[in-house]
């Protein structure tokens, strides 16, 4: 029961360590951030918490409706307690938002305590899916909590009501963004590894139209398919890796705020922020992309994809808008190239920054179709893509005479540049990775490698306006790489179902008839529909009351 | 109860003209054709229907597992009759797929007939959605019907088993598809509009971040939120209004086929089924996406967007995938480049590619943003782009030796094609409407206009790739596109709320809190949540049997 809890909405360095605290004393906690008329802002939060030096408390209240908090998962029905944010006042003075310990409930009969007022906020998308939890609404009128329930590591409140700033640095906080971010991204290779693994065996099992041998063709056998589905392998295995790496990134980054070094955090976080917009905006997609490539069957509950669909896609909202995350990746990427004439030269993922001036100059050597298996070659290409999309917006944002003005009013524009840059992360990553030796040999490197190559053709393929307006390619160039890509699936198709195989997935975790290890789709199916309980009965509930009178034209019998 | 039979899956001129007597027959019928292994191949349904001229009677068979019929809506528990399709055999020789009427349950007890077994196909995507219609599996074993009940307009069989091809033309069947058609072009329109009246309204309800006499900003004025949204209530007019046309295009094709003129049919064919698969896909992603411009409440079932989601998607596989719509789209425009030679003149929405000579040379003029206002200047850069796009795929199938080879080799390329004839149709359709007059004058039409022009701008920024590698405009002139775009956003934003509330739904039909008409959103978002069942008791149940034990760390006494 500890579950909802630790998958609640939001997520705070203070949490984590909380929680097992929570545990021993025998209590569930939640954090309660977002309100119902509050999410991305958080500085816009509108609950109070007002210091009280007479009784040496915090008066806890929700002074509007939109102050109600809304969201928190384990709040609704189970949470005994909850880290809750609120801006603090002290002495009539506002001091921004910050963390508080509020017990809810009595830890003898559940019931909530005098001024608490809490319940689950309602059905959500899907079947199952977050129905499962309990996300809740809670509401405080004036409760009072001892001063020491406030989380008080960077700014505490004395019992004079005075409040003290503490010397940790406030960056920590970015530290446990790049965390969770990490392990989004992790769960999104994960999550769209599940479809395309449903979607690729099932490929192979459904046939239709054509004829060899009297049978009709594979599914996966035509292009069209292979065209939509063989790119979502791809990128099941480049997030995979991008994944590990952003985890060796948030190693490096522990250890340098160990040492008081905050200089890589910016670009840092602006990756980590980057990188969980694009990899669960695609992977949503996909899995419902996966849906359709199933056919009418993909429908079914016992498919596994409408619920995979249903629990993954708010991911695209919580831990960060993905759009709002864009944002901040696109002003991360303007100071940079603002920088750039002062010297600063850009770290991490954002060094091709520095060679703006080759990249601007950039000519793309292609000459036929085999020059797009040069890792060296995509690279360049994604680098002066990218770069040159920064540079251009830069210039954009140059003519207006307020910034943030321009900012606003070019931001969808922005945010375009910020993908490019993302995906460029994410082939570099891959690339490296297959620079490095991998267990299974040249094989399996190859298959890898052709994967890598699939990734980032395909993605030229479908931001070709970026490519192509930039100058990064040429419009034949763009051809080649087409039919590159048209090759690529051919070299792939023996291979698919070893490639998802190799997620090493048990049907019980897959949860799919669909994507049944043994292919054994259709037996199965049927087996699974007569478990309906509408199929209990032959002549179903309700034929007496609605059908019946229907049929024999009785219609003022029917309780219809 | 007859909503099931008549929304079942599959749709047949026959089916129109019986359900009516059907009706007046006092009992239910559904539309049995798909089969577990078989959906868009209708010649590879394996059901049998064997003629036994010793009897006079067709006996109707399951051979197989995949031969057992799956998904028609209202035959798993109501239905007691179904159109049956399946493969004709006389005197031991198949003679294709057609219909024959056949009981399955009894009108007395509603009991199976003997040799029949019917059941429910178990729970599908969403909460409510289409689990509230009993889509059907049905097997028979040897079932022996008289031979007047083979629907017997096309092909008759003789009491001595002769097949006898009567005079009606087999078009016949293309004037039927037509219809169905352009009813799901409606619908998406209908789907369309219903999703973006939701997110307009709350999108000028919410506010986050910024700051304005002491407010946030309203997500409406963003243009990230913008130009997500604008066009897609460009869209939904888009859409209806080629609807309406594909409607005249119905009547038009039925006069026609009533005096036996089968001249525009392949043309209209083609038109209805690539309307169909553009017009379903784009909003089936587009109800999901304004879910995802409400931000995380568009996630509540109360918001009405995931059921409407779930309830819609399947659009794009009934009646015709999607992918193979196109695909027969994109054949037609091969068929209809490969004969521009021989001076045949192509009709109706292929008329411009009698003019491909001029639309390869055609050179863009636009030299400043506003000329992107101008109707014909959009009309010819579309123009330009689906034509050369239908010649470069033309020149590709021809260096391949088995056209058919090429056909599938290049499928997902030709896909693409038939993607850029239908924006066209839609495009043009559109500007053709704005030159009709339009009830409520020139104000109105201003309005239609900026959509038309935000409809059209977008496609060409979404597809730049297209436009670019074609030569159709420029990087200059795409640059010059995506400036007239956002002021054309700026200009619709003072009547986004008007433009949607001209869809004149009630909050009623509308079903979403997210989107009522007041704008009260919160105090509604907050009582709806008091009505789930959940919050009946404040104490959950379970509380005593698997909370407290956890909490009091008794786990041994819980029963998790």
């Amino acid at each position: 029961m500890f579950v909802p809890a630790i998958k609640g909405q939001g997520t705070d360095e203070q949490q984590q360590k909380w929680l097992p605290l929570a545990h021993r004393m025998q209590i569930i906690g939640c954090y309660a951030q977002t309100e119902l008329g509050h999410g991305s802002n958080v500085q816009g939060l509108e609950t109070t918490a007002t210091f009280d030096p007479q009784t040496d408390e915090f008066v806890i209240h929700s002074p509007t409706l939109t102050s109600s908090k809304w969201w928190p998962g384990g709040l609704g029905k189970v949470s005994t307690h909850a880290v809750v944010y609120a801006r603090l006042i002290t002495d009539g003075q506002e001091h921004g938002v910050h963390g508080f310990i509020v017990q809810l409930r009595s830890l003898d009969d559940h019931m909530p305590l005098p001024g608490i007022t809490i319940g689950d906020i309602g059905m959500k998308f899907g079947n199952g899916a977050y129905n499962t939890m309990d996300n809740g609404v809670l509401r405080f009128d004036n409760v009072r909590i001892p001063r020491d329930q406030m989380l008080m590591r960077v700014l505490q409140v004395t019992k004079e009501g005075k409040c003290v700033q503490s010397n940790v640095p406030r960056q920590l906080i970015y530290g446990t963004m790049v965390y969770v971010r990490q392990t989004i991204v992790a769960d999104a290779s994960r999550a769209l590894s599940r479809a395309v693994c449903i979607a690729t065996r099932y490929s192979a099992v459904r046939r239709q139209f054509g004829s060899q041998n009297g049978l009709e063709t594979q599914v996966i056998d035509y292009k069209t398919q292979q065209s939509r589905l063989f790119p979502l392998i791809a990128s099941a295995y480049a997030f995979r890796f991008v994944g590990e790496w952003l985890k060796w990134l948030y190693t490096d980054v522990t250890q340098r705020l160990q040492a008081n070094d905050f200089s890589t955090l910016p670009e840092a976080h602006a990756c980590t922020a980057g990188l969980k917009s694009l990899t669960t905006s695609v992977t949503a997609d996909a899995i419902e992309e996966c849906r359709k490539l199933c056919g009418g069957h993909g429908y079914l509950c016992s498919s596994g994809l409408p619920e995979l669909f249903a629990v993954y896609v708010p991911a695209c909202t919580y831990e960060g808008d993905n759009v709002v995350l864009l944002l901040q990746v696109a002003r991360f990427l303007m100071k940079t190239v603002a920088q750039l004439p002062s010297g600063k030269k850009p770290v991490g993922t954002t060094a091709y920054l520095g060679l703006v001036e080759h990249l601007m100059q950039y000519r793309c050597g292609v000459q036929n179709a085999e020059d797009w298996l040069n890792p060296s070659v995509i690279l360049e290409v994604f680098e002066a893509r990218a770069a040159r999309m920064c540079v251009n917006r830069a210039q954009k944002l140059g003519s207006f005479p307020n910034p943030d003005e321009g900012f606003a009013e070019l931001s969808a524009f922005l945010a375009e540049a910020a993908v490019a840059h993302c995906q460029l992360i994410v082939v570099s990553k891959f690339i490296e990775k297959l620079q490095q030796d991998i267990p299974g040999g040249e094989g399996v490197k190859q298959q890898l490698r052709n994967l890598c190559n699939i990734y980032a053709l395909n993605l030229i393929n479908r931001h070709l306006g970026d490519f192509l307006s930039t100058g990064a390619i040429s419009a034949k160039q763009a051809s080649l790489a087409n039919d590159q890509l048209r090759s690529l699936f051919s070299q792939v198709r023996p291979n698919a179902i070893a490639l998802v195989d190799a997620f090493n997935y048990t049907d019980h975790y897959l949860g799919s008839i669909l994507g049944c290890y043994d292919g054994n789709v259709y037996p199965k199916l049927y087996e699974e529909a007569w478990k309906d309980p509408l199929n209990d009965s032959v002549v179903p509930d309700g034929y007496q009351e609605y059908i019946r009178p229907m049929l024999k034209q009785q219609l003022r019998n029917a309780r219809l």
